[in-house]
């Protein structure tokens, strides 16, 4: 049986965990196969520095990209240095060469996906990206294939391990942000720069990845509503614990009569939800499909080796069928459905909120609140008031009815310009189905 | 396009259901196709009885079953019969007949398999089985392709509904197995026969379907360790909450050090475990991969619409590829690893356990049993001595540290030999991982 040859841009932390599966499972890999595995190129900047596990002098390692793009015989090019430039041109050139690919990359694809998308099918070339959503939870087949019957309704999702790792940290120890972020730097857990993670970007580039296939709509990374985690405070998680509630970032995206909502930010829900328990670093996604009902996938959102799983899966699955002469299939790629869903404004989105409004005097604070939400048809669900003796502010916390997000914004501006608030109100989106 | 010609056999439940999305769903399946689908012909001997949500005069209905087998235009057989025969000579002569087959039929794959698939493999064909196992949970397809890299090392497995809502409803309300189970007649989540669910025969029949994927290793039905829930006591699930642990029926399979234990038992895992919080008629399977770590997958495990979302999703996959027409592969069905697994025999197997022995004399049978229990190389945890004042006999509660089957059933027969044991000792195991 003629082999399957690989070719593999980026030796960084995933691309040293593809190697090494590579090495350590070889034998397993070629029977799920049913062909031999060779890998022919690793292309990567730095050819020196050591990685953890990996002998460098046995790998095939090479500075220069040619060495994949110009080798007719490599059958899949993985993709695995991130980022747009260079990633974006490599998987374009390698389409090109005919290559099928194989990447994690959710921001190139979350900025140029219909770009790869639309080369990859003029090619009859397989583009596959089961790594790049939720690390190794095989969540990318799980919606293209296993639920291929259903008009999903719903999909929420914790989809950034170091957004849900800090969350966790200080509901669990009742710390500060900047303390908990700072630790996770020295930890590993986040980046130098962790703006994508804390500030809701990446999970916005996998839920535009995941709800293109899920909702077969083009979905454009500006029409997603972002909101990091860096304005959560330590308060506000002790208080949704007080009434039953654990605080996560969540990716939704809802589609009801033709429309979709797409959102990134922290929320509220239920600590009965199965997804309050999604602890640290642990990815999971709910979703509800209008046959199957709700189901949730939970695992490794991140890492070496959970990554470096879902890129082997997505490399076995080519392999075979391309040992098989098999060509790929329009629906490998997400396909717009006939009738594409309409895009809902947040403005117009609607949900519960949290809205803890500082007062500098509690009675009066109450009532001309109350007056404005009234005004702008928010109608109060509880409301627990804090006496702190002493305190020149004290918080009256607020639950709502579901709402509009306007009606919402409008009256924020309101009550935060009422002469007897202290300081600027802070609102949490409520979800909880 | 050439049109999907699908030929249906069992308008039961799922049958139904089938058919339903058929009607319900067809623009969306024909776009995700990529060509038209036709339900050619629907073979049940009941052509009658009125099927709620389903227009029978508009549905190809015949009870002769070569309306299926005998028209070589129908490319996917759909076999939704249930029990062992007919359905199983009808897959066998569907195969034989040059069609594909779809089946949900876990009885008839954990009994037959081997010849069923063997069949397929000569053939060429797809026999398919998404919803054979943890109905709209595409379990399946996850351990076959999304985790294709892993070597598995753990499967748990929450997988039959009736047995898991007897379990909470006797969890959430205090009740005895007989009421809770008649009620659950009534409400018709248990069948006028429950033995197949409620002793685990049914579990075990998923188990032998997905361990032989996830293992690749011949298992055979006689393999499997099969306890049920029937001598599950409220009392002991008490004193289960009380310890912090509830009692699931799980499905086990571990593997370690080239062997493999499988077994289906009433089990106590910790109030922490995110299985534990999977109630009622909900399924799960957790799982482990040497690459991916820890896995969930949630969802409902039966039910008319959530098992017709599997036997579609395989429908749809089988149309896709017959469309394009490509053949079958070896590693569409499950294959033989070059190293099968050696199965450890119950007695070898190790785990914590549960006994609650019940005592005439307190303080004599926690001695005597400690020594019976020490002798057999099995060291206690803890003890909960519970005094009754009046009662004659008491319970003595303890937890074991990880101890081998075999010692505990020679201490078992030991202990309730004792003269002070006023009863059989109830012993459960206890999974922590």
């Amino acid at each position: 049986m003629k082999p399957i040859r690989i070719g593999l841009f980026g030796l960084g932390t995933v691309g040293a965990g593809v190697a090494k599966v590579c090495v350590s499972h070889r034998g397993e890999l070629e029977e799920k196969i049913g062909a031999p595995v060779e890998l022919t190129a690793v292309v990567d900047k730095d050819l020196t520095t050591p990685r953890e596990g990996l002998d460098l002098a046995a790998l095939p390692l090479t500075s220069n990209p040619e060495a994949i793009l110009g080798d007719s015989s490599i059958d899949i090019a993985v993709e695995l240095i991130g980022g747009i430039e260079p990633a974006r041109t490599f998987v374009l050139r390698a389409l090109a060469a005919g290559k099928h690919v194989v990447t994690a990359n959710k921001a190139l694809l979350a900025t140029h996906g219909d770009e790869l998308y639309a080369e990859a099918r003029k090619r009859g070339l397989i583009l596959a990206f089961e790594a790049s959503v939720a690390g190794g939870i095989p969540i990318i087949r799980a919606v293209k294939d296993g639920l291929s019957a259903n008009r999903i309704t719903l999909l929420q999702g914790i989809v950034n391990g170091t957004a849900n790792y800090i969350l966790t940290k200080m509901t669990d120890e009742g710390l500060e942000f900047d303390l908990v972020l700072k630790e996770a730097q020295e930890k590993g857990y986040a980046e130098a720069d962790p703006t994508f993670d804390i500030e809701g970007i990446d999970s916005a580039h996998k839920l535009q990845v995941l709800a293109t296939l899920a909702f077969r709509t083009s979905v454009k990374l500006e029409d997603i509503y972002v909101e990091g985690i860096t304005q959560i405070t330590p308060l506000d998680i002790a208080l949704a614990l007080e009434m039953g509630y654990r605080i996560k970032l969540l990716a939704i995206a809802k589609s009801s009569d033709g429309t979709l909502e797409l959102r990134v930010h922290p929320t509220m829900i239920p600590e009965t939800s199965p997804m309050s328990a999604v602890s640290g670093v642990f990815n999971a996604v709910f979703t509800s499909g209008d046959i199957v009902g709700d189901l949730m996938f939970y695992g490794r959102g991140a890492g070496q080796l959970p990554t470096a799983s879902s890129v082997w899966a997505d490399i076995v699955e080519i392999a075979r069928r391309h040992s098989a002469g098999h060509s790929a299939t329009a629906q490998d790629l997400p396909i717009l459905g006939r009738r594409p869903l309409v895009l809902k404004p947040m403005a117009e989105i609607r949900t519960s909120y949290y809205l803890r409004v500082s007062a500098l005097d509690q009675p009066a604070v109450l009532a001309q609140v109350a007056g404005i939400l009234g005004r702008h048809e928010i109608s109060i669900a509880s409301v627990i008031q804090k006496t702190h003796k002493r305190a020149s502010a004290v918080p009256v916390v607020m639950m709502t009815h579901e709402a509009q997000e306007g009606n919402m914004q409008r009256a924020l501006a309101e009550i935060d310009a009422l002469p007897v608030i202290a300081a600027p109100t802070h609102m949490i989106r409520v979800e909880t189905a």
